[in-house]
């Protein structure tokens, strides 16, 4: 048996959410393209970079048809938190303006609570130019827009210290005031007893703030979520295993995820491998890993152990990668129901 | 076998364009619902009401997630006529906003030339919000925004002059600025010899503008396209067959569309009945009228003759009804090439 986590941890204290997210409030544009395409235009599958909007433009207008969906890696967790039954709340800056409305109505619709101010002038709502190749892989061009305006006004106090945990995306550290806000919010957090979450995005974010990122990582961050590209980046390693190992008592839990490998939890005392589950045809990757962190921290939320937290994180993975799209078009609560606690 | 349209009777002189469409330029949000939502909503399956921004937005904050996709009915068919190797056009009013940007991205994307003026100020890129239910049929709520701006100053005569038929979408008689610029079209198309196509767009367009239809139709149409549905509003009667009869020899040619039971032409001197083409799951009809359309006149502008309009029509309706979104997602030139002409 694996212990649950240990709630008494945390302040209990009338906790009325379960997770709440802080993130990039980003549109994706969702465009099918071909790897030849990808190497014309000098871009290296599977990664994320960020771009000027007259960079992100210019690259749009060589692509074909599009489709439009909400995204943004913090906020999909929650809409995934949400989709499970969890109390999920998310926190990014959107303007007002078409994309800022379509980023608004989904997280609401997706029942996760999103009361962030809008920009009424500045840049324009984020938007994430998502090349999907024929192997379901995704390369993103990210223009930030009024993201870049997320600062600690934007926090609410109250609401961090109602949250059992604070999930922060590692892109959030990209914009300098909301790196500035993401060290409030975990000020905030800990001293109301409550758990910080970080996911590391992605190994070229991790390159950008290697050392902010370690160092932050040790002094601040209960629960860690990284790929395995991610966590060797982080430590700069080549092993898999020699970087489970390092990260191992650094963070109370390490949630590693390893595509088909599945994915490896690793506490102080020990180290969990679940399989991946199972899936029937791939079709695009895109929110795979804030899947993966939607499903863990569900279960991790209601008092389920690692295990079934890591179990569910792969369920949830599962069903997103096997549709268009990073947050689930299809009804998954009976995923959490249904897992043997 | 079956005459091919009597292509000495165009102009041919020059034609650089197969198909010019005119119609209201729409972005399509796209959201999953069931019958219980419409019927709590008073909503009518299956049908399209023009509605306000403030009656649009009142619905879409009751919807689940969405996305976003570039749609009107016209565009659909145009980008279906390109997406088969045809020379396509269109024409139709957009805002020089976000959701402008990506209509106008996707039907150039899509290989379709679009030069129309974007508005500067004014209503916003007009909205269409699209509930799909579990059998696949929609129900959908338009602001035409931007689209009642659409004018004779929008047209391009030597575009019109170049192209070997115009179509026309039933739906842009609604706003009275583009139902002149609908006649101007056709004063334009006629006068250098070309063909003039119309669709009825749905019962309730022709519902309310039967007259004016009539006389439109009557006077100026050479090539109509219509549903079941359709044709019997126009002539107010409830059997297909004496509808059919009716619309004999008014129109040069009239395409009516069956959904399952496939397609009916009617000519002067013949009738033509095509068998539906096979569909293995139906995932969301959104466009099927648009693409039986599409892939008629990219035939009928090839100079096939008009069963293999009717049956190419068919193929692409298959093919847009086992997808979400009215616009082939796929390559599909290989229907238009592969055909027995």
């Amino acid at each position: 048996m694996i212990a649950a986590p240990d709630l008494n941890e945390i302040d209990m204290s009338a906790p009325t959410i379960d997770v709440l997210g802080i993130g990039n409030a980003i549109v994706d544009i969702l465009v099918q393209t071909t790897d030849s395409f990808l190497d014309e235009n000098g871009l290296t599958k599977g990664t994320m970079a960020l771009v000027s909007t007259e960079q992100q433009t210019a690259l749009y207008e060589k692509t074909g048809q599009a489709i439009e969906s909400s995204g943004g890696s913090a906020a999909n967790t929650l809409a995934g938190v949400a989709a499970l039954g969890g109390r999920a709340a998310f926190a990014g800056k959107i303007k007002n303006d078409q994309l800022g409305k379509v980023f608004s109505h989904d997280i609401k619709a997706a029942g996760v609570t999103f009361t962030t101010a809008k920009a009424e002038d500045g840049a324009p709502t984020a938007t994430c130019l998502v090349l999907i190749s024929p192997d379901g892989q995704r390369t993103m061009q990210t223009y930030l827009g009024a993201c870049v305006e997320f600062s600690i006004a934007d926090l609410d106090e109250a609401m961090i210290r109602n949250a059992k945990v604070v999930y922060l995306e590692g892109y959030l550290w990209d914009p300098d005031p909301a790196r500035d806000a993401f060290f409030e919010a975990v000020r905030i957090a800990h001293d109301a007893g409550r758990k910080v979450a970080l996911s590391l995005s992605d190994p070229f974010c991790v390159d950008r703030h290697r050392d902010g990122f370690l160092s932050f990582i040790e002094q601040h961050v209960d629960i860690l979520f990284a790929n395995e590209d991610e966590i060797l980046a982080l430590f700069e390693l080549e092993d898999f295993d020699a970087a489970a190992a390092r990260i191992k008592g650094i963070v109370e839990i390490a949630a590693l995820t390893r595509s088909e490998k599945g994915s490896v939890v690793v506490t102080k005392d020990e180290t969990i491998a679940v399989p991946a589950s199972p899936v029937d045809k791939l079709i695009d990757t895109t929110g795979a890993g804030d899947a993966y962190a939607a499903g863990f921290l569900a279960a991790y939320a209601h008092g389920r152990d690692l295990r079934t937290a890591a179990v569910l994180g792969g369920h949830l993975a599962a069903v997103i990668i096997q549709q268009i799209g990073a947050r689930p078009s299809a009804n998954v609560q009976h995923l959490l129901l249904g897992l043997d606690g």
